[in-house]
């Protein structure tokens, strides 16, 4: 018989692990429930806000390609899981059963200083990234003091570097940028910490880019309330202090949405209502529940004086996808092999003209090597990457046979490795 | 009516407004006042100092060049200014009536740390680096441990690092590098710091230079004596410790000199007697005085926990100089606009074989970019300005027009911009 | 009449020391006595705990060699010398008289920490690497965390990098540094300071190294105690903390032998039993009694918050046994020169595919010059020199003309030098 395989999120997480099923195996019928209509390519949404994509370029409408592919698609907001009864109730009231769910909403975004949600710029949602473009243009027509940063508990911290490179090249290509100061101000006990413990040399790299684009920066703070013009933060010896800001964009606290949360205590883990999952993402309790990518729990790499968690690069978020379509069918075909990601990331930031990237293998230490470049090139590569993936999602097919073979023959790593034992969390 | 302007000064800030004024207007009167009979190159005092250049190398005689150019020379000391009547009197009681004012006298030296003014070798003046010469052969013949640094307060540290690091270069040459420990003592809060919380990664490059070349360093320390073999300085805590030293160069402080004092407490400033100036080193109060060079009073850029002030370069000065001329001739012409200078810089310190440059655009933060560059080209870089800078001190134009072009095409720097509001300080 | 020269130790100190005299004057008769019955060449013992070397590879048996050498071989342990009656007695009771006395004998190994002996491998000696292998070996059958460092007062930390390294090379390339943390643990109060206050920019080149290698590192700190899973260390602060460990490699202290300690306390340092000698690597006292080696006497360079050591390697010994040998024979003939090593010194850690370098001349501040390197042809530069140390051994010829005229004319770097006041310790 036919099993049925519900996946929540039209992100990379479901979008990717809906596709690797496909492909994988026919025999599947499988339904994905999204309420954003559209694909976002996430790490494009600081290039909408600067204005350097529309929103056209970086997203891809989830009806024609999902239908394609063979993939039912409900373009309804998923409010509550059952997961004793295998069932999903959307916004609309609908009751959708399943053999196996796949959780892969993405985060819910906490803004949680004071004031943040309305003073903080934001390009965590393309629509975020739109209104973010309106207060770029507000600041550049009166140029004032930037700060970016992330406050407490924050696990995603790439974006915030990114965005501060992608500001200061902008300004200075307005001719703005002698009037305005660029501040980082961050969570993370150094910079270049990125929520990891540094990868390779991150510290030095990000402490060089900073000194010589003169993005001053402050450490090791909780950032407590955002206003209109200033950005109060907290040092570790509770001094309070403030930065003059006329732009503020801050990282959000990720959590997991109210969605998850209705799975029950099983499911939603306590800390922050994040999916529970073992090394293979599957959920302890309900064997044939998954979580997949910002959603998923992965308890933090490293103990910080002020609270950092682990950041899942879209490289991790499909290792995830693809671990769970191959333990689904696995589970299907009665078979007892299990997958789980390898986590190895390559996470690049690109500052408009030049870029920098990290290769880690794997993101969790201990690391088997980490490498780390510069350069114009790696600004066009990301550029690359961009249209090559969404081309990807428009075909319908997120791991074409010729990038499994380039990336583990030349890069030597592997979106996922047999798995001898899944218990334990996935570090 | 032909315009009266009073240059005070000969050195770089005096001599390149005489050389604007008259490149930009035909029809004004300059007279220059100076007691030292020569224009000298500062920059390569220190190289005076080790031997490596000779008086007459980077010394012009300013008689023949000042008549050549057409601008009136009195070799005396300024005494006296009273802005209110307009006049300026020499040493020898000769009263000089002008429209406008240029002070460019450069600093009075302030050694003053406990003995220093004794025990101290000195570059701040070509007889200064001539009797320091004296003091580096009486080193070589008895060799021991070297001190170079700045005491608390000071703004010019370049020439400090400058100078350390020739001394090496020089001892190795001799084959006594063995028998000389150099320790570099500071108030900058760290290595690199220059007055200026650090110019791009100007910390790493310094702190990776004195590791190879083993030059020792303390900073964030104020020195309090130069005895004849030792150097007394306290460090934060208020601990009170000492250096031992055969060899000692410290920077001095500077402050304005008599003659600015003289004119009141609307021209000299309060801390430190130097020209309070607008954006357009204007004086706020007489609008006919303006100061250029070393003596115009800029605010310290960073609060330091040893106190520093701002270094004023070469190249910012050129800008002064520009900037005073342009609106010295607005203003005789009636007219409306006014000039500041970008105070973009490039800053060179030669080793002896090789050099590093920093070329900051501007020197005062928000900063547009930063460059640096280390090579044995940046010595022969810095030996060919010397020469070039020299040859159009001789030919009585300061910015000929190819270096204009060459400066605003290929760097993309302006020496001066147009300026909406003078008002406030220069920063 | 032919003077007698005994010779204590068979490493690289005593064997250089008696090819040395050999060749500088044909009449001497030289007696070597050493317990151990071949020459290892100590810095491939790490290769050899790694499975890259074979015993074989890397020693040659002294009988053949000496005897070829014309130098009378004593295959016994130096038991007792008399430094008033210039005898040395061996484990047999023979007695032995001389007139010249070279104790090169290396150190004795303090493993001072509690527990270390049993716990913590070593690669100090050619047996303790062949156990330190089966030790690593089981280690690989069974993965867990990895401890390399150095306890207080130790004086030889570059084994100890290169050894970490080598370790995660090796588990990279069995696949298994996915499973296996690697921490250096240290005395040094700062990562790459060896004892020395950093070479260069030995610092940050090894801090880099660590960040891209993801091998962790605890500084300042006193080993206490390594037991068979952890290892215990106290902070400056006086906080115990302890790591978890499977494999620990930690250095010992170095001592001088009992032998040394026979000779009495105007031979034996008060402090650790080793040699003291003077500039010339002479003993004060006996003037017919010489130290070279590790069991010389070289007060601490640099005041650590935990006590460290001056580490002598390979080059540097190669300098103390060269000038002794010229002191002995100089002596001999009457005459009055003498000869101190330069101590400069080139140490290369080597990775398994890559070498860093460093060369200092000398290694003992104020030094002329530091230069260091890193790369593939590092890692075969030092392959070769072992090859080509070892043939010198097997050839009888430790300095050939040949490799004196590359290092004084390439690298400008002498072996020895006069000395006019051979007075004060070596440093």
């Amino acid at each position: 018989m036919t099993k049925h395989v519900v996946v929540i999120g039209g992100g990379i997480g479901g979008l990717a692990t809906a596709y690797n099923l496909k492909k994988i195996s026919k025999d599947i019928r499988i339904t994905l429930i999204s309420d954003r209509p559209y694909f976002g390519f996430t790490p494009a949404y600081p290039h909408l806000a600067m204005g350097w994509r529309r929103f056209e370029d970086i997203t891809v409408p989830l009806g024609p390609v999902l239908s394609r592919a063979g993939v039912e698609f409900i373009n309804e907001r998923a409010e509550r899981i059952d997961p004793d009864l295998c069932k999903v109730w959307t916004s609309s009231g609908r009751e959708i059963g399943y053999d196996y769910l796949v959780i892969a909403t993405g985060p819910k975004l906490v803004f949680e200083a004071e004031g943040m949600e309305e003073n903080s710029a934001s390009i965590c949602t393309a629509e975020h990234a739109a209104a973010t473009r309106d207060r770029f243009e507000a600041l550049c027509r009166d140029p004032g003091p930037v700060v970016v940063g992330a406050i407490p508990g924050v696990s995603c911290f790439g974006p915030a570097y990114e965005f501060a490179l992608m500001v200061h090249h902008e300004l200075v290509k307005r001719g703005l940028r002698r009037r305005v100061s660029i501040t980082y101000v961050t969570s993370e006990p150094y910079l270049g910490h990125l929520g990891l413990g540094g990868i390779g040399t991150s510290r030095r790299l990000m402490e060089d880019l900073f000194a010589e684009k003169d993005i001053r920066y402050v450490t090791n703070v909780k950032v407590k309330a955002v206003e209109r013009e200033r950005v109060v933060y907290e040092d570790l010896e509770g001094n309070t202090r403030d930065l003059p800001s006329k732009f503020t964009m801050l990282m959000p606290k990720f959590a997991g949405p109210e969605v998850v949360l209705s799975a029950g205590s099983k499911v939603a883990h306590p800390k922050n209502g994040m999916v529970i999952v073992n090394k293979c993402f599957q959920n302890p309790s309900y064997g044939n529940v998954y979580g997949v990518g910002v959603v998923a729990f992965i308890p933090p790499v490293d103990q910080t004086p002020v609270p950092t968690g682990t950041p899942k690069t879209g490289q991790m978020i499909e290792g995830m996808a693809r671990a769970a379509a191959f333990n689904i069918v696995a589970d299907i075909k009665g078979l007892k092999e299990r997958y789980a990601p390898t986590l190895a990331a390559l996470c690049i930031a690109d500052m408009g003209d030049e870029g920098i990237g990290f290769l880690a293998n794997p993101v969790i230490p201990p690391r088997i090597w980490v490498k780390s470049r510069k350069g114009r090139w790696v600004h066009w590569a990301k550029t690359a990457f961009e249209r090559y993936f969404l081309w990807k999602v428009k075909r319908g097919n997120i791991y074409p046979s010729f990038e499994e073979f380039l990336v583990e023959k030349i890069l030597r790593m592997k979106a996922v490795e047999p798995c001898d034992s899944c218990e334990g969390s996935p570090t």
